[in-house]
């Protein structure tokens, strides 16, 4: 048997980062649960919970309730033991936010940027404004773990490399993790945004949805898949491209993609400015429907039916619970909605229809850094990193 | 703390069960190998290898090569230990397979029914047919460990029920599990046919491709989803209905679910029987295409172009690198094939197609048995079914 066949099957030693995955769900445990739980010799636990009070991951939670005698002491996961930097990059516009081990937010910071000025610039950025955040946290550097960040375009997800990204010039291929790890020191999770904001929609709002469709209706429109409660990203990390679908019943426009009929092409935030004389942009679309134009609010609507259109394929074709639909042009309100709600509940089956909700998102502009948040956590979070960063 | 909270935690205790995982590989290994990969006592090994032995499930594999002194004895999973049955059913045939604990087919049968007799009769029909495949096979009764069911129609995953399906008057809710266990008294696993389909597919295939759609296009036309490795349901288990997206550019012909527009009005058998003037059924439309009609020839590619269509949208949506054409109407040949790939490869974007192979199922009709044996056999191969068998 060769070396690396043994390696792949060895269980790794149970320690202190399997104990820790027992306290993720933040309930308090004494010594003895814990024991129970594991199976392992009191001595053995004790020396375990003294490493992970001494890093600080699991803190005392008080004392149990106790039959007669002292009352024994609890621990419990501690999520303010360190700090994830969270990143959220579009075009023009960028969203930081400081957050402890479950996504609560310690300081935030957004401005505009452009994208096109490549990575240098951009990540050097990214840089400054995290250590800015870390001190208005009052936290030192010592105490970030892990960054997270989202991408405005497709994302190799083993690498964190973008993939000839339309509109990120100058980023293909770039080494997003190696230039933001050189200057941290810490771990350096990528994806694409809409993943990230799927992510984000998910652990916060919904996380005891296990099949959730993320719509951001922006510049572009995309999908993020959750299913069985993880994302899917699919064969080359293209999952959820829903700019680019052919929309049934749609009109026949050029799309910047080459072919025509695109639903981009037709219910983008640019494709519905296009077809207002007063509107250049999705954020005049939006400010138009506030405001109460009717042509505003009527486009949108049909925005919405064409987003339907394409939704009720993916409603056959995924059977989720949960629909979230977000990104500027969603935050027209409910004229988006009805449009999509109107189609897809008459397109699809009932089976598939019966139970699911259509919603807007309900992070106010925060999915990004909420899921970048519980990106970067997790994965300093799982038992292995937690023995590397304790030991 | 609560009981049932230190169940949920509760490691289960590592078994015999456990290390059979070890060896699911086929690889032989020595009780050294085991030691080394488990890290447990040799003579806790030795105790766990013997139960295995002598439970079948273990056989004895030949001497290792040695550096001096006796070879040591090697073991290896031995997949004909026990049997399971592998049933299709479909509207009017069935087809069944005994096969062994990898999916060899032992003894076979098919025949013709009628899905609408009701549960009663077609499943008494298949225990009937299950015990003259032990016979035929010459293995006694208490070698069945378990029975894969595919059925035409929607099945609730967690019960094995099918929900009103449409094709299977009768059906709704029919304890299909339990009929069978209470007859044959081994677990009974059931999903829908296209499920067991693309995991026969997949399985028996593809093994190595993470992302896999197998598209059946017959009397319906449905797909299952493989992603990340797994069979993906969706919330209810309706995932994969394709036979109702509504195809782009397709023409406005009404749908026997009541709407128009639908993929099965326009490219499922019965659709392209109807277009043609010598042809009834599906099978019908094959023979026309066999036999070098240009008529049929053209309508089955203008079906596959309708087909590709939809799959275009699906490309974009799921990103997977192989589709499975498969199906009565998919053995028409290349025509159906070449109609779907000029669509999905002008319709998708590059980075989802540059690696996406079209192909035609390579299981010449068995894609379900072969589905419904690993669906068997999966279940009772799990570190607790070994355990329960052995102990």
């Amino acid at each position: 048997m060769r070396m690396d066949e043994l390696l792949k099957f060895a269980p790794r030693p149970t320690g202190a980062g399997d104990m820790f995955q027992l306290l993720r769900d933040r309930q308090p445990r004494t010594r003895s649960d814990l024991a129970t739980l594991t199976g392992q010799a009191r001595s053995t636990i004790a020396a375990r919970v003294d490493l992970l009070l001494s890093s600080g991951f699991v803190a005392p939670a008080g004392e149990a309730s106790s039959t007669g005698g002292r009352p024994p002491a609890t621990f419990a996961f501690n999520p303010a033991a360190r700090v994830v930097l969270a990143v959220d990059l579009g075009a023009t516009h960028s969203r930081l936010a400081l957050t402890d081990l479950v996504g609560t937010v310690l300081a935030e910071h957004h401005e505009p940027i452009a994208i096109a000025e490549g990575p240098g610039p951009v990540l050097d950025r990214v840089v400054e404004l995290g250590l800015d955040l870390l001190s208005t946290a009052g936290r030192p550097v010592s105490d970030l773990v892990s960054v997270g960040v989202g991408l405005p375009g497709p994302v190799e997800h083993s690498t964190g490399r973008p993939i000839n990204p339309p509109i990120m010039p100058g980023w293909d291929d770039a080494d997003v993790p190696g230039l933001l790890a050189r200057k941290l020191r810490v771990p350096v999770l990528v994806d694409n945004d809409v993943n990230v904001m799927a992510l984000g929609e998910h652990t916060s709002e919904w996380p005891e949805v296990d099949h959730l469709l993320f719509v951001k209706v922006a510049t572009g429109i995309g999908a993020g898949i959750i299913s069985d409660g993880q994302i899917r990203r699919g064969a080359q990390g293209a999952a959820g491209d829903l700019g680019h679908i052919a929309v049934p019943g749609g009109l026949d426009l050029p799309c910047r993609c080459g072919n025509t009929g695109c639903l981009e092409a037709v219910a983008s935030g640019p494709a519905i400015a296009n077809a207002l004389a007063n509107a250049a942009t999705s954020a005049d679309v939006v400010a138009l429907v506030r405001a109460g134009d009717l042509d505003a609010s009527r486009e949108v609507r049909a925005a919405g039916r064409h987003i339907g259109e394409v939704l009720a394929a993916c409603v056959s074709m995924l059977n989720p619970s949960v629909i979230v639909i977000g990104g500027v042009v969603a935050e027209a309100g409910e004229h988006l909605l009805a449009g999509i709600r109107e189609v897809v509940y008459r397109r699809s089956l009932p089976l598939a229809t019966q139970h699911l909700r259509i919603v807007a998102s309900r992070t106010k502009g925060r999915a990004g850094v909420l899921g970048a948040s519980a990106m970067a956590s997790d994965h300093v979070l799982s038992a292995a990193a937690i023995d590397a960063l304790i030991s």
